[in-house]
């Protein structure tokens, strides 16, 4: 090769190194720089230099992401109820019974406090009838058009621009240094499915959360997969660790939640050999999100405030550590 | 640029699309050239070229595996079972109480008729007395060290060398053409992760199985997972497609089994839209290897055999389409 050639190969491989440095930095713009911020950058170098004692090859670079309330927005409820509530009242036509049946009658009256007097169990309720008996097919068809029309009851924004801007470039950065980046969360596995991939680049593969039974058969001679009214699984508390063990079958590097049912997936994760990295999303900004924690009924931080603060896992303060909170409007 | 580096350019491009070209006839050189290994090229030709009206995208090429009778061998017995045995005979110093309690009475006095006389039931006992309260760490270890040092009552090969050399270059030849291959086989989920990487190249979070139930607990203040003596999932039949939407959350491109237990599997997957590839491994090598199909107690094909017939799905006959059946003696 000539001389100029190899200068000009020398000259794009200097590029491309100085590229990814400055990319490291660049990645993630959304957050100050603070000591959040500083604790990610340096565990990512830590664990992806070649050579180090602390190198974890690529296939091992885990990380499992909470969803509501992590990657998205969770107030003044999960979204996938304002979702089951919206199937309400568009199925309350086929369904007359429902105007005598709580806690649809309650509902259909616009009286939200009513309909979830039973609590939990009222939700799960509201979920099955409006989920169950739909084709896995039909069911995702469902929420696509949903997520792609309705807007949050507060913000007026459409629920996909309620991802957090830097938790967008969180996950871009992870997958840039060789990561690979799953969901694991209490919400509907299905449910996420329909968006995960074009709202966090996370394909259905790498989506877990909780699911109603599927039941395989034949309609019209055409094999279809239909959802039951029956709970499978609830993806939540102790239980994040056991769905990670069955879906992913590896101990995550890093762990990324938000509340108390993130708690034992962040002990999980810490607990393995080697490096790890646990990080809880603290809710603190009332001016541009929600301000909640100890005490909150949905998100509620109380015994994993105090365990990351006497394990030293890093807290993202949304006020303190996050120059935006959404993404910039379309 | 000069001519010449453009030229030298050029011989780069020709060189490595030739070198594709002749990838795709060598990457299965354990096949014979028959009507089978030329319907799988062409199908990945197919569907990999970029501008047809049949490509589909990297990110939706998935392609299922079943693993007993479709990557390694499943004769005399599914080897996991063959595994089972070899605990029950290492662990029964501590389980004096199994001298006098079926079906571990009659396996300890080399009985096998008798210890599977139950039917299945009798296997699950073994399989849950065997692997029951092991965290998922220690039963990793166990296998892992079985399946360096035992060999099958036959062959006298080591388990791994029962795998199938032209299913070995097929995984790897799909993957050199985008797709993602996992394993959906009814053997037990954690079993075959603690090999699966090793031998076919198959990440832990690309295996799906059967599972026992998982507790997550804390023993000596660290956070263990523990098998519970408890069968959560039997990942066979209508339950293939139905665990394959629960974990990969798409419906399979391409879809390989040998038996009526992998029959809803290929189903499924011949019934999506688009060019679909459904494969049956015919075990009709006695010489070789085995042979048997409708009346065979363990990978009975019968109805599959039908219906790949009337679909026109590919038969592999293992004696006339492949030139050799297990890897080279190491």
């Amino acid at each position: 090769m000539k001389t100029k050639t190899l200068l000009a190969a020398a000259l794009v491989c200097v590029l491309a190194f100085t590229t990814t440095i400055i990319r490291a930095a660049d990645a993630l713009p959304s957050w100050n720089d603070g000591k959040a911020r500083q604790s990610i950058v340096d565990f990512v170098a830590k664990v992806t230099k070649e050579g180090s004692p602390d190198f974890v090859p690529p296939a091992e670079r885990i990380a499992t992401f909470d969803n509501d309330g992590t990657l998205w927005a969770e107030q003044p409820m999960y979204f996938q109820f304002l979702f089951a509530i919206d199937r309400v009242k568009a199925l309350a036509p086929q369904h007359p019974e429902w105007k005598d049946k709580e806690p649809f009658a309650s509902l259909l009256k616009g009286d939200l406090k009513g309909a979830l007097a039973s609590g939990e169990k009222a939700l799960i309720e509201i979920v099955i009838g409006t989920h169950a008996d739909l084709t896995t097919e039909e069911f995702e068809k469902i929420v696509k058009d949903w997520i792609a029309t309705a807007t949050h009851p507060i913000t007026k924004r459409p629920y996909t621009g309620m991802a957090y801007q830097p938790m967008l470039e969180l996950l871009a950065y992870l997958r840039a240094n060789g990561f690979k980046t799953f969901i694991v969360s209490g919400g509907g596995i299905e449910f996420m499915r329909a968006f995960a991939e074009q709202v966090y680049g996370i394909p259905p593969e790498q989506v877990i959360g909780s699911s109603g039974k599927l039941k395989f058969e034949m309609r019209d001679g055409k094999p279809v997969l239909v959802k039951l009214p029956a709970v499978e699984f609830i993806d939540d508390k102790a239980d994040k660790p056991v769905a990670i063990q069955k879906f992913i079958g590896r101990r995550p590097l890093a762990a990324f939640g938000n509340s108390d049912g993130d708690l034992q997936m962040l002990q999980w994760t810490a607990a393995g050999s080697g490096p790890r990295f646990c990080l809880y999303i603290h809710h603190t900004d009332a001016a541009r999100e929600w301000a909640y924690d100890r005490t909150s009924h949905i998100g509620k931080l109380d015994k994993g405030l105090d365990e990351a603060a006497a394990k030293g896992w890093t807290v993202v303060s949304m006020k303190d550590d996050w120059k935006t909170i959404f993404p910039p409007k379309q």
